[in-house]
């Protein structure tokens, strides 16, 4: 860690509030060298898995020795756990609910229980833990504490249930464009299928959304390796009418 | 004041147009170690109090010698003063329409009336004093000009008539999630005390918005010590079908 | 160029999706010194008129050595050039397709066609040019790459064709209040002229806005020198049911 480490925010909060200019103004007080950058603050709120996609599918586009601070926190208030996942070339800070799931087992060198108090701000309230825990802590990361003096280790992160379901997946993700992402990579994928959305057939996997004609539908590998559905040149989303709310089955068949 | 001097900027420009970018662009022409962070761009146009509470609760979340740029001017090209305050930990700069009265007197040093053109640009347009007034006057001060070089000195700021309301408050702000922040702030309230919204019971105050069950309204003392108004898991702005062209009333009552 | 050269952004991205943090990072494993500015990320989708119009109006008040990188991007993964424009005070970089066109030709000192792959990421998608080939190109131009060595020279950038439209013009760019940008700019429109819109007239030019009553439409030279048309305290484009979607025509005639 340097003085001038890039501390990344992903939140849940909007850009409307001044919730994320409270963490920077309150990273600043700590540390007034930080680099801080906004991945995104527009998730749709508690969505956790959403959250999960945006920050496996960038964290690695910044330096080593980046901190990443992901406060997507549903659970805020009850007992879950604050943590600080050390990860070699990055660091990540947050919730222990499931957001970090991409690091798998072999990445993790530390994880880290959030109890030192002298690295909280002086008054902890009920509903605001980014400003009061993870902001500070942070901070005083990118200042050169060490991971250890945050307090204990732990053996694990929380990691969802996988379900089993074999051929079937589920969007993800829907992004400003309207394009779904599946919960499918492409090393999971056979050499050649056809997906089908919502028992309609959207065909066999095409270099980019422009391999179709104007108002067609088609699914390709997206630039992050994920199978992703669009409509060329509209809203995939609006299309089929497809939102967070309701369950989306996608299914990958033999051509 | 010091070279890389971290500079606020809250207005009601909203994010699609490129006039922030330019208030950056303006700033760094006259010191490019300037430190320039974003409170909010998305005020309800024009309003006032909005900008009030969102700065009032944010800007002590800085480091001292941060300098606040407030724009919410629906005054702009009238006879209102372009002013800049200095409050000793920290300055405050834009139109004098109220945005910053919740600096009470004994906290104002000094009140600056923005008169020197030198620290202008070339030309005044009528329309886009942010460019061209207050933008060069946030980044002279914090290149070392003292205020008091910005023009000469005022008596008093404007704030706005106390309004005798007794026991009736009012919304003076709706967050992202559709939060209804009031007008009480925890020190004016007794000790226990019952909360109606345009004659619906809420209730007495709360620990949090999760002591209720989802779809339950609730109110509670905010992060920032004002008492908010909620539903829990959704939007008391919508549920209650409030937005900032009605007035609203809120009334606290003996339980 | 020096190491913490000012890299402004203009995308047609969105800001709820990750990849304008992706650019923002990849340029920072490239210049951990860069200033990076957002100028917008929320234009019209594809609508490489209004990306022109925003960075016009915009590109001069950032300091001289600013580089400019602008991704409205309609044919990414046709045939388009992508290139790098030295305008002496200013860089340029994005595809060429008419988003730069508003740079006359004795300002622009050299055109890079950029295909030097060193200077590139290792692996090139087919739809995220902007993390692949731009962002990085623009992180070694401001640790001192010079522009010839991104590429061969090219004798001219694209250029919209000029329609012979006489005294019509258009809508160039609808801003966040709905006020509405024309084609016109003041040094092509005669002395003294009445505005019509549809059909229906606007008036003669004001001073500003406020210079109608509230509700009423009003015509006035904008902070950029661009005829725009409003209604006072209200959204034209609303009133009037004006989006990108449609032709509008404007017209000037005598009063």
């Amino acid at each position: 860690m340097n003085e001038n480490t890039i501390i990344t925010l992903l939140t849940d909060f909007g850009r409307q509030d001044n919730y994320t200019a409270i963490l920077k103004g309150v990273i600043f007080s700590i540390n007034r060298h930080a680099k801080i950058i906004d991945i995104s603050h527009e998730l749709p709120p508690f969505n956790i898995r959403a959250g999960h996609y945006l920050l496996e599918t960038s964290y690695k586009s910044f330096p080593a020795g980046t901190i990443h601070l992901a406060i997507v926190d549903p659970g805020v208030g009850t007992s879950r756990k604050s943590i600080l996942i050390d990860a070699g070339d990055y660091c990540f800070i947050g919730p222990d609910n499931g957001l970090f799931s991409f690091l798998g087992r072999s990445k993790i060198k530390n994880i880290i229980n959030l109890t030192k108090r002298k690295y909280f701000l002086s008054e902890i309230s009920t509903t605001f833990h980014g400003r009061d825990i993870f902001a500070p802590v942070a901070a005083y990361l990118s200042t050169g504490v060490t991971p250890e003096q945050f307090g204990p280790s732990l053996s694990s992160i929380t990691r969802p249930k996988k379900k089993k379901t074999g051929s079937m997946g589920e969007i993800i993700y829907i992004d400003y464009f309207g394009n779904l992402v599946t919960s499918f990579k492409e090393a999971d994928l056979p050499e050649k299928y056809v997906v089908y959305l919502e028992g309609i057939k959207i065909g066999r996997p095409r270099r980019t959304f422009g391999s179709v004609k104007p108002g067609q539908p088609v699914c390709y590998i997206n630039s992050f390796g994920y199978l992703e559905i669009a409509v060329n040149l509209a809203s995939a989303a609006e299309i089929f009418d497809i939102d967070y709310s309701t369950p989306t089955k996608i299914l990958i068949a033999s051509p």
